[in-house]
């Protein structure tokens, strides 16, 4: 039985009690948000036989985030990315996805899926063009054989573009950056070639009971979300996101595990309508969004543009945050990139989770500020996101050991630390008080 | 006649004019926006008749952003703060605050406002604090002869504390980080030792005096930002908002020029009422906020932490953001630390401007999101933010000239770009539609 048959059938699982921990709830709260399917806990029971960390993705959780590893046909290899895995985690991704082309991509996968233990996502349309010379010898038997494949290997959630649609395609035609999902745009071509409607739409129910088999959670993909501002909120992406919401029902009766995906390139302005229409379409299915990115002016910079967006989409409600590095539209990205990228959308979740007022989501805060104000570096840097960062920072200008019990840093300096003076004006009042 | 002066009395000023071209506004808006207070031209007589480019500040312009150099006494000199000054504005910084402290501080103003075609601003209390002993000693003559030397010098605003009254001082006695407004914290310090009302307050008609004589806009400091989301939004912050109200009703029938400052350390879900109450009490004065930072727990990456909050103030309505760099909390900025500091803030200001719909905001974006989809990545680098680093890191894994005509990067390869299958695609569509 998967997470959401056994909620329904009224049954707190270990992995649910697990999730309760970490996230300070009711376990019986849990139980009824993946039963109502608001929640989701991607534990493919394969990889759950090893030694997989229930994680829960909803609403009721807290914000969590998405690391995208995998190396291309042009850049890196098997253990390159096996270390981008394991410094994303290390710094605080709760999921990984490998996103993998190229040759081997069967082993990548079996490594990073026996190294870790946060839930793994793939995007199993990827292996298939890898080992098909074009995807438009994609024969639905090999589709389903692939899928079926990397369920067996314990991955813990899919990435599939089933609702775009044949009828969907001609809606791109005058977009400014056309088709950007790898997926989505394999699953057109495909589509075009064949004059058919898109397999994964059709077979939809054969997949569900491979997903139903392995407990592997649904990640409903956006084929169609935007590439750029211009293109976002259009008639595409939202055709799709309407038959991602009848999906999710699809799936949920056939007790599978379901989130849906979610842009993109979107304006500041259009963030809260597009989780709203994904709740209520999708029927608070958890949603899952890359970015969104906020400016297409910034490549470079796109996970600050990215987590400007993601902060907000997580405030609004999305469940999981797929991270976007620094590389993004320029390159693959190297290690470094994999930390810029986590650090900043760990920053996204955790001010949405403040902003949320989520149980004791602030109290790291207050804890940092109580040790800045006290001037005790060790412990700001200690509960900093990257400690060694902060660090180093410090290190810059006051290199010296007795620097770390300064009461002031190089930016004010000693005569001119507001919360030097503060201290100062509190002892006097204190002495006042007292004489 | 400042600005606001000769707006009221229906002129429209070659200023105003400037302003109107460079935001592709009616002149006549222009005034109209000077006359109410809702728009300011920070333009000191004495920096205009040098080569000052006159910017308009407020709702109806593009959201400005503002770089802070300076040395402190720890660290820098003169000639490295200059280079800041230079990289800020060649960045993109629309001013440039010299928050210098230690020692030349009148020399390194000088040599920022010969240097420059933005406006400068200052704080002067930093002056007066640095040239005495202790703040204690201040006399108001001393730092009434401070500001017209200021003013005299060519500054085009200034940070001047004259809000934070005696009375709201114990209302910081809770706070976890107390007061972290440098110029509020030698505010406080001045009336705990004399027993006295804040001179700053008492005399703020003098100040008046100086400012409308050579038009120096006022920028209302707000010395009691909260410094940690803890502190956010307390009794202690509205209560010198409020007489930041009263005095922008003073300072504007006086016909000077007036901004407020805004926090500082807000939770997400708390930015919206700073900017409402803010636009509410100081009658719709341009809002010029230091981020806000939205989480506590990133040291290092406080240029992120605020870009968040940034953003946001400014879609909601905020007209300038001050900058944060990494280097926030743990030291003096270095140039890198600059440059991450004013991307960070053009990215934040850019994506309000498109998502409040400003003439022409996504004019670029389009532009960029075009030549991406082209392939045409010399046009995508001329275009960005930072061009330079755009380039280095595609540089990183395609460094051949040939691959800045390839039709993908090194994310996906040359199998798997989804925008070069669109337009694979849409040629195919094109054919069966010409055949």
């Amino acid at each position: 039985m998967t997470q959401i048959e056994q909620a329904r059938a009224g049954s707190v699982t270990p992995e649910m009690e697990a999730v309760a921990r970490s996230e300070r709830l009711d376990p019986e709260l849990v139980r009824s948000e993946v039963a109502r399917g608001r929640m989701v806990i991607p534990a493919n029971k394969v990889h759950l036989e090893k030694d997989l960390q229930a994680i829960g993705i909803g609403i009721a959780a807290r914000t969590k985030i998405n690391a995208n590893i995998g190396k291309s046909a042009v850049s890196s290899d098997t253990e390159c990315e096996l270390e981008k895995m394991l410094l994303a985690v290390d710094c605080g991704a709760d999921t990984v996805m490998d996103l993998s082309t190229g040759e081997q991509i069967d082993a990548v996968r079996r490594r990073i899926i026996e190294a870790t233990t946060v839930p793994v996502g793939t995007v199993p349309i990827y292996q298939v063009a890898q080992q098909l010379d074009d995807i438009v010898d994609m024969q639905w038997q090999y589709f389903l054989d692939v899928v079926e494949q990397q369920a067996r290997q314990g991955v813990d959630y899919m990435t599939i573009h089933c609702a775009l649609l044949r009828e969907h395609v001609p809606l791109t035609g005058n977009r400014l950056t056309g088709i950007v999902s790898r997926g989505g745009a394999l699953v057109a071509r495909w589509m075009a070639a064949h004059g058919e409607e898109n397999p994964l739409y059709t077979h939809f129910d054969d997949l569900c009971e491979i997903m139903h088999q392995y407990d592997v959670t649904w990640s409903l993909g956006d084929g169609l979300r935007p590439g750029s501002l211009a293109d976002a909120c259009d008639e595409a992406q939202f055709a799709e996101l309407r038959v991602m919401g009848e999906l999710t029902h699809r799936a949920r009766q056939r007790n599978c595990q379901v989130m849906v995906e979610g842009p993109g390139h979107v304006p500041m302005d259009q963030i809260e309508r597009n989780v709203k229409l994904q709740t209520q379409w999708c029927d608070e299915a958890p949603f899952y969004v890359l970015g969104p990115i906020v400016t297409d002016i910034a490549p470079g910079y796109d996970h600050i543009t990215s987590a400007i967006g993601a902060s907000m989409a997580a405030w609004y409600g999305a469940a999981m945050l797929c991270y976007v590095t620094p590389k993004e539209h320029l390159g693959l990205p190297d290690l470094d990139d994999v930390r810029q990228g986590v650090i900043a959308y760990k920053i996204a979740a955790h001010a949405a989770d403040v902003a949320r007022h989520r149980v004791g989501a602030r109290e790291r805060d207050d804890a940092l500020s109580k040790a800045r104000f006290e001037f005790n570096w060790a412990e700001q840097f200690r509960l900093a996101l990257d400690p060694e960062t902060a660090r180093r920072m410090h290190d810059e200008t006051l290199p010296q050991k007795g620097h770390k019990k300064s009461h002031y840093c190089s930016m004010c300096g000693p005569e001119f630390c507001a919360m030097n003076m503060t201290e100062q004006l509190r002892k006097l009042e204190r002495e006042k008080a007292g004489s």
